[in-house]
């Protein structure tokens, strides 16, 4: 278990005593895995189709927004009574990951899907990581005790559960992966969970799409050469997304704070930010910022946006999320990100599909202080020739965007300069 | 500097103070590293051009390897009476990235070098990252005086030179920055250095290219479905490249061990060593496993191969090195790796280009604990299509290869299981 770096050990016995575990250690991890890659790739394969839905059904009844606080209080209550042990959502797992205590209660899973699906049927601005975290990682735990785990075994699991729920509702099981290394400790990777996050994200994926459940695509089709200038417009571009996660995040916190503060029954706290959404789509007369967004995030890559979507988006969804409404933050992100390389496209010379690209993974990389994960996602989503630069705009992202990103229980391993 | 996380601190004041930090690190090595990229860059492509040489002289004058014995003398002596303090190469660099004492001598580039490239003309079996690392990390160690660095700035410095001679060397930037994150702690990365390493190998390749070095191109055409079936044959090819990276680390650290116990005067080393290769070349007939062994490396991505040429190019290698040629570890892992790869197609039902793809970088991987920048290499050199098989293959070849890998200075920062 501790071995040490010695090369004089070599007897028949100590060989073969060191080989035993690492097998055991496989086989266990295989089998745990295999049924948490079933467990999460269900679950966001069919949280995918009930967001389509959720989203189409909105789209076609308009009138659904204005139904939005509703739904809030609805929410609002159903946590309040029912899940005072589950609401703190995707921080709750980081403080099981640092702390073991608790084992994560099952209804984290159904209470996250429905209240995600009601934040986007009536029109939330919001996202879809946190969701399939959730429900990965509660699924994932109740392994915990059906193979009466250790703590150190239960650390493991619920990091392999986020990296299953992110590779698989994104269908980047790569950067699921490494997310779930990356993101409990900033600045940070401890490779105890290497092999069963890579294995969960990879089974998870394959699951949601023998579902045929399918993701977004997005087209990068011409990526200049890396040359000093490119790069340079890479980091100018890194800055930005940087300083937009982190003013997203601020933005998200102090909100949450402030109604936290002025509003002392939870349940009511959605309703403000439902109130509010609502009447912003019913003044701005458009619902291109409610939702997941990905008909503009798709756009993002063709054709000239206007240069303040990504501010409005970013100003929609910190008042939906700092409300409590459920979801989660990275669509979102990947909407500012991608709109604000667009509107980036303006003064910096570099193809739109690149800097949009780049965008969409250097916001999140930076609100989320995930600069690996993010550059793998990138790779997966737009192919290996985006790599330099969405690895240059990613790192730089996360030089630029403070210590305090989206999730408040990560915990800083390392300052950043 | 150890800014804490906190939402509260966030006057005009607070928030200037906190920018202007970064904007001055950033400035300050972005300069540092397009030096770090220049230097580096410069040397790794005229290193190409001088192993491309020596490859092509000593192919073409097959009586050279008859003198391997004579090389290594030189070179034996040349490090024993003048390079005392550089001999330790990788090793050396490692204990300076963990706890910094002298500045590395600049003579360690022009002596890795000229006893590299006569490793290769005289036929020993060698790689050349070894040789890329050491050149760029002891130009990087120059600016250290020059710039004032203090010791924790010094530590990025080298780790930034190690991403800039990897990444060059290769013409793969983003392996060659988390290269440099991820050797010196075996099964830890921390993010210190992160944006000086990217920055550093992104522009050392740029450099390279500049020069127009090429690098070697391999073709993985068709990649099968991350099915269940596949991913448990990229475990079982994982398993068998961690225990070849795990041979190839013993059998060289045995042999050096046995030959440092039986010869007292360091240069007759490799006169041994050069005899026991030139010798086995005769018997054998063959050149095939002496030199870098590109040709065979790329013959294992399109044609069948003799199950057994990875243990041949094992022992030429360990034999080589272990006896103190100049060189790396990592062309030959390639080769051991792809040639394993190879073989498996044998036994496993997929194509033998995924198999000797993902074995190129998993015994590597293996063999120096970095599953994360082989990954990334496989993405870079293969295409991002074969991330999913790469990634599973490294990491389980990372588990497989025990604690001991080919750096012995790199320093355990969590047990693998």
């Amino acid at each position: 278990m501790d071995e040490k770096p010695s090369h004089s050990s070599d007897s028949l016995y100590v060989k073969t005593f060191r080989r035993i575990p690492v097998v055991f250690y496989l086989i266990k991890w295989l089998i745990i895995t295999l049924l948490i890659g079933a467990g999460a790739g269900t679950a966001s394969a069919w949280f995918l189709f009930s967001l389509e839905w959720a989203t189409d059904f909105r789209e076609s009844h308009l009138f659904m927004i204005a139904l939005l606080p509703l739904g809030g209080l609805a929410v609002g209550l159903l946590y309040h009574y029912f899940g005072k042990r589950v609401e703190k959502g995707n921080n709750l797992i980081l403080e099981q990951i640092h702390s073991p205590k608790k084992i994560l209660q099952f209804r984290m899973a159904p209470m996250v899907f429905g209240g995600t699906v009601i934040t986007h049927l009536f029109g939330g601005s919001a996202g879809r990581e946190g969701t399939a975290i959730q429900m990965a990682a509660s699924i994932a735990d109740q392994f915990t005790g059906l193979f009466k785990l250790r703590p150190r075994d239960r650390k493991i699991l619920l990091i392999a559960g986020m990296a299953a729920g992110f590779g698989s509702v994104f269908g980047t099981p790569l950067a699921g992966a490494v997310f779930g290394l990356e993101v409990f400790f900033l600045g940070r990777i401890r490779y105890d969970a290497i092999l069963p996050a890579f294995m969960a994200s990879v089974f998870a994926d394959h699951v949601t799409r023998m579902w045929n459940a399918h993701h977004s695509h997005y087209s990068v089709s011409f990526i200049p050469e890396a040359d000093f200038q490119n790069v340079l417009y890479a980091i100018v571009a890194g800055i930005c997304f940087g300083l937009a996660g982190r003013a997203f995040a601020k933005a998200t916190h102090k909100w949450g704070g402030f109604l936290k503060k002025h509003i002392k029954y939870p349940p009511f706290r959605p309703v403000v930010g439902g109130v509010i959404i609502a009447a912003l789509v019913y003044l701005t007369g458009t619902t291109k910022y409610i939702g997941l967004g990905l008909p503009t995030i798709s756009a993002a890559f063709s054709e000239p946006l206007p240069a303040y979507d990504f501010a409005a988006k970013l100003i929609f969804t910190a008042i939906t999320l700092g409300a409590a409404y459920k979801g989660g933050e990275v669509t979102p992100l990947f909407f500012i990100g991608a709109t604000l390389g667009n509107a980036l496209a303006y003064v910096l010379p570099m193809p739109v599909a690149v800097l949009a690209g780049i965008g969409f993974v250097g916001v999140f990389a930076g609100a989320a202080n995930t600069p690996l994960a993010c550059t793998l996602m990138a790779i997966e989503l737009f192919g290996a020739e985006i790599g330099i630069f969405a690895g240059i705009a990613c790192v730089t992202a996360y030089m630029f965007s403070g210590h305090a990103g989206i999730y408040s229980s990560q915990v800083i391993g390392m300052p950043k300069h």
